[in-house]
């Protein structure tokens, strides 16, 4: 029987979504038809994200399972017309993977001093090779699955990783570090400084005036975890005195960044609007085929939101 | 006894190289004095440079060895005075992994979109994140022991890397291919292209307009190996009609490279100056120092010249 797969996600997205889908369902061999216009009585599967037009499920009559684009499902959890299963979009591949590719890419970026080559108006022909990975000590901020990951790959490029943790950890090539007298250790003359800590009333502002002081004069900051890690006007100063050559940021603490916050027009700032670690509409479309497929072949649904718990 | 060691390479580098040297000779265990200034009949031992002020090695009456700090010796290699063993300097650790660590950062930078983050003067907010590397074609073109080494790690990263070589070759996760055919295959639909092949009549303007045209629409050219491998015009061809989204250069035909080349000004261009795969200080003074003490117990020097072959 076909099935009949409504994409309610944001219209916008629609475009770039379409052809993955159709190609991550046929890869799974399943019989369908997918559009953004059904009568609302014939869909089986809603391809969904909270930014949707669609707020009543009560005409979706034979609805098997709401699969969301989004981790996030806060702004569609409570919805009492939402009475079949709601997935929520868990990419470890983009998330993981992505992770990895941008701090790595970041932190070679600034090793090898790139952006004095891309910016070079005088047309300056300068041949100082940088120092070798081997010689830079890098400072990871959290070993959870992202830190560790990270850790890894840029344990393969040479780097002298040294890790930190809140609690004891050890992970293979990484010098770990923990607890309070550890974040010292880990930071003392580290000239690259990653942060992928969670988001916890221990970890707010752990980067603040004491613990820039501890890095290597004219380290480069790194942030792809959470903006509270960072004491936003301590950072400001460390990159005037120049104790900070750099800072690369993914996350703040207010989202877009408002236009009228100093890293905007900071030069030696640079911004990228959240997209470390982000869901890939490519992977994203292969598993929401996977669980349409898993589903209709009875192995059940993955990921399914649990509304009294709220994710 | 005493040895006594010159630093008669350029002596604008003497500032830097004077601590690592010290520090690598201490680390051997070695007795000696070093400094820019010896009565020549004094000197057992020659750091240099063919920029060196010393031409007339005569004077050196108990000279033991001359330790090149270059790799190349074609400007000192035919000088009649120079009697005693006159060895190049070979930094596998400061070639190898320096292109490693600048193959891999360009290759990330642009993969990940990074130039429309460093320059940003319009503060936009933009949250599309790349695909994934594991996405992306990159051809590598020559899989000699820099092209391996790079190879490598691209692979960890996720890349899909396709590696062509004249002869056929085998290496670990990348699909390889070779001969004139191969190089079809190598290219087409690459996003990410990487040359390091050898500067032969055969690899001479490899990157043309015929071959320039192959790959995906919007590919990145990376070029740490030789200038000319690429025909320049061709170049600049594909990247004012966007078949080439940028070109990131190491490596030219003139170097420096002159002020009124094209690629100077052109914004899809940037350029770095030959520092890819250089000799690193830190590590030069670390093979001096190791062949010295070799010298000095009898184990023999490493890489010495042979004054007939001129290399």
């Amino acid at each position: 029987m076909t099935l009949t797969i409504q994409f309610a996600a944001n219209s916008a997205q629609w475009e770039e979504y379409e052809p993955l889908l159709r190609d991550a369902l046929d890869a799974r061999g399943l019989d369908y038809t997918l559009s953004t216009d059904v009568p609302p009585d014939q869909v089986d599967y809603i391809v969904y994200s909270p930014d949707s037009k669609v707020k009543d499920f009560t005409p979706f009559t034979r609805l098997k399972a709401v699969l969301n684009l989004w981790a996030g499902v806060e702004k569609v959890v409570g919805n009492q017309t939402l009475t079949v299963p709601l997935c929520r979009m868990v990419d470890d591949a983009g998330l993981t993977q992505g992770m990895v590719e941008w701090v790595t890419g970041h932190a070679l970026r600034h090793h090898l001093g790139m952006d004095a080559h891309i910016q070079n108006p005088d047309h300056k022909w300068t041949p100082k090779p940088p120092p070798l990975a081997r010689e830079r000590k890098v400072a990871m901020l959290g070993l959870g699955e992202l830190g560790q990951a990270c850790a890894a790959q840029l344990v393969a490029l040479g780097f002298d990783v040294h890790g930190w943790s809140r609690t004891e950890k050890s992970v293979n090539g990484v010098t770990c570090h923990h607890g309070n007298d550890g974040l010292i250790d880990a930071l003392t003359d580290a000239q690259i400084i990653v942060l992928l800590l969670p988001d916890t009333p221990a970890t707010t502002n752990v980067i603040n005036s004491n613990t820039l002081d501890l890095t290597a004069k004219g380290a480069f900051l790194i942030n792809p975890g959470r903006g509270p890690l960072i004491d936003d006007d301590a950072l400001i100063a460390a990159l005037d005195s120049g104790q900070i050559a750099h800072a690369t940021l993914d996350v703040f603490r207010i989202e877009p960044l408002p236009q009228d916050h100093p890293f905007w027009a900071h030069p030696q700032v640079t911004i990228t609007p959240h997209i470390a670690s982000a869901t890939r509409p490519k992977t994203a479309a292969q598993v929401v085929a996977m669980n349409i497929h898993r589903n209709e072949t009875g192995e059940g649904l993955l990921h399914v939101v649990d509304r009294t718990a709220g994710y």
